[in-house]
């Protein structure tokens, strides 16, 4: 029976977004305002059928990141970061960035009461990929310069004005993405034996890592995933241990050349007994396909990089072990790329009868 | 601590996808396989924004079904209707469909490994429209005739051939839906006291109403909510009492001349003492920017026909009132609307140094 007829004092009883959820794991205190648009909690799909391909008692899930409130795991990043900026005072943030990271920001910024600046290099076009961050009320500058001109001012602006910087050097992101190894072990009630997971700036791995060693010193696991990262091969440093003067790949939200977390990331793969290893955009493409047609999964082209990944290495997979691949984004964030590379099972001028339609089906 | 070393035998602990949430209020057997991505369990998230725009202690949540798997609440009635399916021996399932129904059915169909068939009249080209289902592995097949001869088609072959129709006539698909109506007095408590809701087809509003009455009847909540329905002003047949031939809106999921759960909708108003309104394309737009820049939530223009005609009657919402609007699909299906209709919040050709950024900044 109901306790009470009124709802108006009454606690929600569904998950309360991240922060509260694993309030204790976060940098935040009671004075914290919480900017949550309850991210997180994102499911933990088995994918049989992939993992028939390995055999060998193999399990395999997707952490499917795609399903947070912006349609990526820069969500989890950002409702700390954001959350921290109010609390702080700040009256407006700040990246450079067209992908991914400046929707997220624009969508807790507005929500949180603050402005939202975008900077990208004059010329950009891609109205497309900021539609998204505009719609949410991002205030877009295009400067005269290229990328890394741009990312430079914004470090300028966030020392000298009340301006929060919420670029991936700002901690707060890679603290709010290490629930994402939380909600894996959560779900499993253990590690698992591998975690894959694409590597393009190197903060999502670096915060995986930080997220199951905390659960493990609190005593929430008993081992510890050894870490597999997948670059593209056109944008492959930390393979090559080198940087790429111009990454070049299809799985935009990793065509990345020096990222700015590589020395946190190697010692996660060190330490955890890991790898490094690359995948060509055709191994991208053919596990972005095999996700949606045989799974009903449906990605980002970077996020299909950890399967991809995964299957090209599945013979160093123990039998019985339990893998997660983290798929980052949403499919839906890249249609172009999807109308491009879907199989065109499209057939015309079918006659308007029910035996046509058959036999056109094969029936 | 941990219970046992091996996952193998463990079971997730996380949400189960909605068929065994909610096992005993739906038509399954021990025998049914369960064909699931985990959809449902979909955030009930406050907008205090909106809500202060109505005062008097009215509490506004929107329950977000765009976070739906393959992005709208159309996978709630799928995962059902597919798992029914495959109980049955169905080798294929079709559907005359152009929008989130072959999204959905697509996905779920190929996941429970069968073929998925989409009819839809010839010289229909915006294949975009169709990226995601064709990326999923539905077969399309275009048939020399209008809409109204595909859905007479795909009638005909389910009734010969063994084949599933999975368009809105299937019985599971509201079976499925009246979920949402169970997460949403799970998350509150109780019922809300409004629900506001787009109505195009008039499913979503029936199986809402059929969810909510069940979950009365089991004493999970001690009220029934005012029904709200909202339809586009140019495909609002319900509200002007006569089917439109030509119906025309910008909120294509609900742009219906003559909604197949008409009767079934007037039911639920009549019964709930709620109403039907209509909302121009100005309004359903307002509140799509509204929604999207003041509280960081993206969704389809459709979806948001249920704030705007919340909006629209707010002086009939009495005071201290819980109003829950739903969100029935995610923004990132329709992007061509996004970019047309974002405050375009751009600067060009801006200096790459702090200080001339901040003086456009406005510091």
């Amino acid at each position: 029976m109901i306790a009470s007829l009124s709802l108006a004092d009454s606690k929600l009883n569904s998950w309360p977004g991240l922060i509260e959820a694993y309030r204790p794991y976060l940098p935040v205190t009671s004075d914290t305002p919480v900017v949550t648009l309850l991210e997180g909690n994102t499911p933990l799909i088995p994918v049989p059928t992939i993992a028939s391909r390995i055999g060998r008692q193999v399990r395999v899930f997707v952490k499917y990141d795609g399903l947070n409130p912006t349609g990526s795991f820069k969500d989890r990043g950002m409702t700390l970061a954001i959350s921290k900026a109010k609390e702080a005072g700040a009256k407006a943030v700040i990246c450079a960035s067209t992908g991914n990271t400046s929707a997220a920001a624009a969508a807790y910024a507005r929500r949180g009461g603050m402005r939202a600046f975008v900077l990208i290099p004059d010329g950009y076009v891609a109205l497309g990929k900021l539609a998204q961050a505009l719609l949410y009320g991002a205030e877009v500058l295009a400067i005269k310069g290229n990328f890394d001109d741009a990312l430079k001012i914004v470090r300028d602006m966030a020392q000298s004005y009340p301006v929060t910087l919420v670029n991936s050097v700002n901690p707060y992101r890679l603290e709010g993405q290490k629930t994402g190894a939380f909600e894996v072990v959560d779900a499993l009630g253990n590690a698992p034996d591998w975690l894959c997971i694409p590597v393009g700036n190197a903060g999502n791995i670096t915060a995986y890592w930080m997220g199951f060693c905390q659960y493990h010193q609190e005593g929430k696991c008993d081992r510890l995933p050894k870490m597999m990262g997948f670059q593209a091969a056109g944008a492959a440093p930390i393979v090559t241990g080198k940087p790429v003067t111009h990454p070049e790949t299809i799985a935009t939200a990793i065509r990345i050349g020096n990222p700015a977390s590589w020395e946190k990331a190697i010692a996660a793969q060190q330490a955890s007994l890991g790898a490094f290893n690359a995948v060509t955009d055709e191994e991208i493409l053919a596990a972005y396909r095999l996700l949606a047609s045989e799974e009903g999964i449906f990605c980002e082209p970077a996020s299909a990089a950890s399967v991809a990944g995964m299957l090209k290495v599945q013979d160093q997979i123990p039998s019985g072990a339990t893998v997660v691949c983290v798929l980052t984004g949403n499919g839906l964030k890249d249609p172009d790329t999807a109308i491009k590379h879907c199989e065109n099972q499209f057939k015309n001028g079918v006659e308007p009868d029910a035996s046509a339609v058959a036999e056109v089906m094969g029936f």
